[in-house]
């Protein structure tokens, strides 16, 4: 299997469009080293031919344009894309506006829970991907479907939350069941877990996970109270249905013992200090033996 | 005045993402010359710090940190941004996905017509931009707005039809009412008409546009039957609700005797051979006075 990450941030991306927190403002005077991330994507393929998307960043133009393995190639016919299916781990914005981007009467299978399929059938706007060309497959957790050849996935319940957008007057912020999922991905004998989103780790995850030849985790926060130390916000990661990276019950310290081959953060938000490569927590990370994932990463397994 | 077109594409893009036609071969070719285009949009200014973005393209993201005109000013606090309103001139995709964009709660105004805004008020994916920041301004036609200091808009119908995504089973093309406008956009004495859609141009449209400092007008296919010539779709401009540039009944020939002192065509479909910049018909435009609209082309009145 190939994974490229298509995008490596999260939900506005970074730099996010009207922030100057210390991490966007070291962008944005365009500090050396210091790089731009789209919003959260990536995409696998098992014969380099036919890819899988995994979540539809609202960048997803941008991000297909960046990359030539994302083209259409000519020889193949006036409209083509390498892009043969999408799988959606949760319907928030960054995930799924980018649907709206794959339009134009192409054939495309759409994967996805029942939970989320219900947000995007609550818009007519998605109606933008036409039916006689879309297939929205409503995929129980734990089934596992092949969005492309040699791709097997199974996606499974993780603690989170409905789409801010979906939001009530009391949001449960560490919900079981069909709005937040990862996915497990396997092909060529290799194991591949994708878990852009969750709120905490319970046993039976990481029992999931242990063996695993590549874990990519929500990488959002470095520390749980991150938005409001930069003051730009007041959500702390548990309001936000993300753990943090470090502390005692941080990712890091969660997945220390257990058996995993490689480890990417994915889903960074602007104010993560990790996206600077010279921070002081880019190094913990890395001595912790976590990668901090980029537009345009490769990940061969 | 100041005009920054953000992007100069129509729907899709150019490249579109699936389409190998001549003209999108040309850019993934690399062709020399040939640039990409990001979707429909356009920024005014009249005191070079409140800027007015007319219709919110899928690339809004993209083009904000693409031009520092539109990045945060750390001067003014962590949370920034020079964009302080929005106008919508219809409903299609490439004009609101990009509202997607605008999330954060960042506050900001938002204006349109009450059809138009019906259509956002259908989804309520549109709720990711906070009312409490948002303010959802419903413009009667031929009413004067001022969405920033010293830029005074006024909407007007023009023929046209609703947003694919809520097209029924029957389609009226050149519908006259609130689903399709132009706006005139006035400051420092002088005068701007943007029209990225129009089906067809009657007396009246002729007579409101006579006398402008300039026009930017719907630039998206050269001929109508361009999609289907290129073989990479049957619709033609009428059933879109575009007029072509070229032809007995095409923009050039109707403005060819009207008192305009600037043409820029902007929403150029990736089909479109005015993006070739070595064209035929690129030159035959501009030996008629009008100009192709690029990202980051500058007008100032």
């Amino acid at each position: 299997m190939r994974i490229l990450i298509l995008g490596a941030a999260a939900g506005g991306g970074f730099p996010q469009w009207n922030c100057a927190c210390s991490t966007c403002a070291a962008f944005w005077r365009g500090q050396e080293g210091v790089t731009a991330r789209t919003q959260s994507s990536i995409a696998v393929t098992a014969d380099d031919e036919n890819w899988v998307v995994f979540n539809a960043s609202p960048d997803l133009r941008e991000q297909i344009i960046a990359h030539p393995q994302m083209h259409p190639r000519p020889e193949r016919g006036l409209r083509d894309s390498p892009i043969a299916s999408v799988v959606l781990t949760n319907g928030d914005l960054d995930h799924v506006a980018g649907l709206l981007s794959l339009r134009e009467k192409h054939p495309l299978g759409l994967y996805m829970t029942g939970g989320i399929a219900d947000v995007l059938d609550a818009n007519p706007v998605f109606t933008a991907l036409d039916p006689a060309f879309v297939t929205r497959n409503r995929i129980a957790l734990d089934a596992a479907f092949e969005p492309v050849p040699g791709v097997s996935v199974r996606l499974f319940a993780v603690p989170g939350k409905v789409p801010l957008y979906m939001e009530g007057e009391t949001v449960e912020t560490q919900l079981v069941g069909e709005q937040t999922v990862g996915a497990e991905i396997t092909g060529g004998g290799k194991r591949a877990m994708y878990i852009p989103g969750c709120a905490a780790v319970l046993d039976d995850l990481k029992a999931r996970i242990a063996g695993a030849d590549l874990l990519m985790f929500d990488g959002t926060l470095w520390t749980d109270d991150e938005m409001q130390r930069e003051g730009v916000g007041q959500k702390t990661g548990a309001r936000m249905g993300h753990m943090s990276v470090s502390g005692a019950h941080g990712t890091m310290a969660t997945f220390a013992q257990t058996d995993i081959a490689r480890r990417v953060l994915v889903h960074l938000n602007n104010t993560n200090p990790l996206l600077l490569p010279h921070s002081a927590q880019r190094a913990e990370a890395e001595a912790g033996g976590w990668e901090v994932a980029f537009d345009g990463m490769e990940l061969s397994l």
